[in-house]
């Protein structure tokens, strides 16, 4: 049974470890020391326009077992995807994208450079997310402004913008960089870089600045405290990123200074 | 290792065909032109009422891989079932129920024909859902009205109605035909035909009128937009569901007219 | 290929029973009487500080399909997991943990006895959870007060206590004993014994006297109505539990009323 298991037509790179009964299907591009857990489903066939597209994954990644990934798809160096995850077809990953467990991509997804996802995060399609994102368990980017209406409007995230957990994005909501959709709120509209936006209603109560630990003085924008957790090539971005954030930050905390003095 | 993968006693129809290390027990039968995909069980045995009861899984009939699906549960012709889905005991479902990926489906649940479910459903039991229904991801049909408590009060989803993301059904609730449900509401009570529930309190702020597109010019309800979507044989189902949606919506727009002008 | 998959080095107790393509892996001990079904990951490597520490499972227990465990973590007799439940490494579990499908227990986490989760539950690193505690689907424990941080305030969950449907519990909240954090609320804090905790804000609006089901007279603390579905030896902690509870209910109820009467 083996044998029929792992297609003949994949282009399998050196030192790639499979678990047991791992299935590999034609269009599988996979770089070199790479890692694909137990029970794993690898290039499954697609429908539509990306039937017969490659699956490229980059070298030095690590696939959990259990995880389905689409043909049609390509991930830069260094992807990680936890257990039980499904990739479909059209997602255009950079560098090092680290998604969770149970995680639910559902295709035509352009995802930057050092994006983190946490488990159970579901990415409708059309979604842009820009670099050092994060997402957080429960959170949902939707598609259909009136559904069920076969209309998309992707959302956008900016780079390093954090959605937090149970959040959902309504269709096509841009978030800003650096901003903060807290947990269980609902997002919608153009938000602006460096916004904090909390509750169902998707208020903007501020600026990041005010997601402030006290005990340990840690303080939004994250690249000031967070910047250790990415790997040396990604520093350079994250300084550039911080500086972008902190102007946004500056325009938006004049903005509602100005709202508030005149209301 | 095979052969004890497929018991000789399932009923497996013609031009079936079984992914990689699919597991069928004994109590199943699969219709004609059925695909399964790898690494799914097939006929899970269950407890209590539904223990030794047939699955049946109508002919032309899709189900993606790591799917599982338990023994006592009917399924009409066209079933499509997502990745990663578990669907228990005592479902009885129509022709082309169609659930994506990660479905939680516990069981004991009447769903009408043409029903559609994104991933991420969770369908407590006792819940009857009519035909046509969508229900969107992270979706929680509940039934525990003081959990926990043992009791069983599921929920009633009339004919064309949508449930969007993140919503939770309370216990008991009734949503009424054609009725919507909007991202992340708490929905309760008894919710007429036509309206729309918005908010964590399940407010009722119109009707679904008020779903509207502007650019494409879509609007609620969906039947007038949509209905390309489903197969021929659902059209004649779809009109006369329009016409009586219609009818509700009317009636629901005089009510809340009435109720604004006295207040 | 099947003596691959076992590993030589696992202890596996008497008349355990196997499903289809298990995978065990070396540090796994596995109590007498337990079954495992198939598509199961036993004893997954960890890394840091559980690396070859052993998977612990008491006897009687029973694991579903696709699940995957970690090494690193120990669960008392009578063990319940459903399909595609992942528990990673650190957790230190008592009896009769029953949990459902689609389980994500990230690690690090302390579990008492008697506990029950329903499906898609997702425990976040640092949680400690009490005695006889319930948590309903699409439920977050989170950790991480100002994500992305690297910071972890784990939540508590007191003994007899409720988390329902798609409720939030943010970081370093401590939820009192049998307490009740109502579907999609957003708690957070030093919540009291015995209360009652509803919406966005996370407000108490009483206490959980006011969960009354009129039809059946069935009313909180729930040990009054559900001790039945626990086993015996649970009778007389639930017992305790209960006059426990009813004290602290006691003293919030007098703690709201003075509050209002100064108000």
């Amino acid at each position: 049974m083996t044998t029929d298991m792992i297609s003949t037509k994949a282009k399998i790179g050196r030192n790639v470890t499979l678990g047991a009964h791992v299935r590999i299907h034609d269009n599988v591009e996979i770089g070199d020391d790479t890692v694909i857990g137990d029970f794993c489903v690898i290039g499954h066939p697609a429908g539509g326009e990306y039937q017969g597209q490659p699956l490229q994954i980059g070298p030095r990644s690590v696939i959990r077992s259990h995880s389905i990934l689409y043909e049609g798809s390509s991930f830069g160096a260094d992807l990680r995807v936890g257990h039980t995850s499904l990739i479909r077809e059209g997602v255009k990953a950079g560098v090092n994208l680290q998604i969770g467990s149970f995680n639910d991509l559902e295709g035509d997804t352009v995802i930057g450079d050092w994006v983190r996802f946490h488990s159970n995060v579901h990415v409708g399609r059309g979604a842009v997310i820009g670099d050092l994102v994060w997402i957080f368990p429960y959170v949902v980017l939707t598609n259909d402004p009136i559904p069920p209406s076969g209309l998309k409007e992707g959302v956008t995230l900016g780079a390093g913008s954090a959605v937090c957990t149970s959040a959902v994005v309504l269709p096509g909501t841009v978030v800003g960089r650096g901003a903060f959709i807290a947990a269980m709120t609902r997002a919608r509209g153009n938000i602006p870089g460096g916004a904090l936006v909390v509750g169902g209603e998707g208020h903007i109560v501020g600026t990041i600045r005010k997601l402030r630990h006290k005990e340990s003085g840690k303080q939004h924008p994250w690249m000031t405290h967070f910047a250790d957790y990415y790997p040396a090539e990604a520093q350079s971005a994250i300084t550039a990123l911080h500086q972008a954030v902190e102007s946004d930050v500056e325009l938006l905390e004049r903005e509602l200074a100005a709202k508030k003095a005149s209301s």
